[in-house]
This record gives structure tokens, sequence and C-alpha cells, in this order.
């Protein structure tokens, strides 16, 4: 077995991520579970400057920033299932999305914080990012990269799992008028590793609601 | 000569960049000066998400977001001077810290924004994370990836012209402490290429003092 070694939380879909590539490149791997409420000395020493998970330790070296993770697991290990395209254009459109998902990260993630009165401005604002990832990034295909799931569903489908949560939390519908992005979504969830690596939605709502005191 | 053409604004770091790695690359391209006060037909079909500056079109397929950018000359003209390491873990280091750099880019940008009450705040914060980098990230090499200027230099270097323009302009010393960044910098200046594909600092000066109704 490799030195390999993930430090992540259960919850984080940044986390769940990795575990995906790891799993579809059929790598083993150790996975220790930190506590960001209380962070371990080894996410401390390997992380020092965001302190945060997920972590990937091979052979002693750190690797941190999931999307980052998620390129260098394809690098090392680029025999089996291709995460980023071949083609260098390919490719550049691949890191295109995942930037701009990126970038939307803290409007995804304020949902869960709006109040009554920013509600329908911050649904709005999350819809029209939405639809501007299914027409111009998804468009008709059946993921991201083409036929298979690859990077880009990688890094979006965790999103989308955590936006629905927040969803049912905050009692609002953001994403039921973008009917390919549901499509795909459930195509997503469908996909064995997917489904063996991501809690459920139930359990991530559960998680949420303690955290921020809700319900 | 390939169909090859950059479109971009001269003063634009982000723009320069790119130049520098095609030129590092030997690649022969043709140069599209844009206005973004009237955004040209060419710049809003090619990137109509963002509508910015740089937009490389290599055999009319647009790529945009200068790291990827440079990550697409990269993995297309592999043969002459490598850009980013080859290695999967140096990779991810350097695909670290530019990805630590671009998420400040709003804190250094708002230095020539910023009023007398928020200057002090706002230069404790840039020197916060200019020592981060210089500790963690430059450390004693002469440049990030070594001893040529590589894939990180070229982003921080760019960013450092810009935040010396901010200085000037704003009348303040934010990274006079950080002696081994003041020294990788005055490197990076000497570099020929760096010297041919960027504005002075006279000239930014001069644009952003206009552009923001400044002296």
């Amino acid at each position: 077995m490799e030195d390999l070694k993930l430090i992540g939380v259960w919850y984080s879909t940044f986390v769940c991520r990795v575990k995906c590539a790891l799993q579809l490149k059929g790598v083993k791997y150790e996975y220790i579970e930190d506590d960001l409420s209380n962070k371990s000395d080894l996410l401390l020493q390997y992380n020092p400057i965001h302190k945060k998970v997920p972590v990937l330790l091979h052979g002693g070296k750190p690797i941190v920033e999931s999307l980052i993770i998620l390129e260098y697991i394809d690098e090392t290990w680029p025999e089996r299932y291709p995460i980023l395209p071949k083609d260098p254009y390919e490719r550049s459109k691949a890191k295109f999305w995942t930037k701009f998902m990126g970038d939307q990260e803290s409007t995804f993630w304020s949902l869960i914080k709006t109040t009554e009165e920013t509600k329908e401005k911050k649904i709005n604002e999350i819809l029209e990012i939405l639809k501007t990832i299914e027409e111009h990034g998804l468009g008709d295909k059946k993921f991201f990269s083409g036929d298979d799931m690859g990077f880009v569903d990688l890094a979006f489908g965790t999103f989308m799992r955590w936006l629905k949560v927040a969803e049912v939390i905050k009692e609002v519908k953001v994403f039921e008028t973008c009917t390919r992005l549901q499509a795909w979504f459930e195509r997503f969830n469908e996909v064995p590793v997917v489904k063996e690596n991501l809690p459920s939605q139930d359990e991530l709502v559960a998680h949420y609601k303690l955290k921020f005191c809700i319900g």
C-alpha cells in the first residue's frame, strides 16, 4: 500500500471530492477524521496556512486545496480513469468552470445564513449563476466532461449536494427551474463512487441544522 | 505562423503574464488591443461570461483566465521553457501559491481605493499576506520555482508590479520590510521577457492616476 493518508471531516463535500477521485483511481489510502473545533497537530503541521481540510499526505508530503489535490491525483496515477481531459483546450474549459464555480462559493454558502428579508435576492443571485453554468457549461451533455463523470462534475456535484442541503434547511427552492442541471445531478448521484463516498442528504441536513442551531 | 491571437489591454498585468509566457515559449501571435470602456464584439463573443481580458484565441478557440491560459500555453508547447514544474508535487505547490495570491486579489486591489482612515489597516492586512508568501512560498530561493522564473513568479510578479504602482499613487510603503520579496522582485524585473512585456511603473502610475482621478 502507498504511504497515502487523507485528513478530512465526514461532512465536507470538499473532502468527499478527494475520496471519490482516489476511489476512481483505485488507490488505497488511510482516512483520518479530524475535529475542526479542536484541530489536530497533524492538520496544523501539514496545512499551516489555511488549517483546513482536505489534506492529502503522500509519502509525508502534504497537498492541499481540494481541486489541486484532484489534479495531483490525476497526474500521479494517470493510467486509470482520467479525471481531467488530456486535450489542453478541453482541460482549459474544465478548469474555467471549476474556477467559475469556486469563485461563487461564498454566494452558495451564504444561502444557509440568509434571512427572510434577503432570501429572495439571494435565491435570484444563485439562480443566475446556476443558469449560466447550465447553459454555457453543461449544455445538453450527460456530464460536464461528456459521457463520463470528470473534474467539473466532481467539483460541482459536491457543491450541489451542499446547495440541496441548504434548500431543505432554509425551506426554499433554488434550482427547480434548472431542469438540465437537475437531471445531471440525478445522474451524478447515481454514480457508484458518489453513492459510496458522499454522506446522505439527511445526514448533512442534520449536521448543518445542529451547526447553525436551526430547527 | 500559428493561428494565435491575444486580446488584451496594455495596462493589465494579467495580460502581461500571458505575453511573457508566449515569448518564453517563442510562439508568435497577433496582439489585439481592446478598449474596456467600449468592448469589442470579438471580446464579447469569445468571453461571454466574464467579458474580460486576456483572451487567447488559438485556431479560433478561446481560452480565458490568465492562469488557465498560462497552463494551456505550457501544455500546448511543452518543448521549450517549462513554465510549471513537471513533478506533480511541485506542480501542486505552484498551484497552491498562485491560488493563494489570486484569492487575495481584491485585498491587493483595494489599496488603491483606500482612504486615510482605512489606510493603516489595509497596509497591515496586505503586509501579513506578503509575509506569508515570503516565508512559506519564496523562502531563500532565487525564484519561487528555483533558479528560473516560473508559473508563480509570473503570477506574483505581475501582482507586485501593480502593488508598487498602488504604493506610489497612495504614497505608502507596504512591502519595504519584506526584504527577500523585494530582492526577488528586483530579479524578476531584470528578466528580459519581463522587461520587454510589462509596461513601466511610470506608465502604469500615470494610467491609474487618470483612471481613479488622483493627483
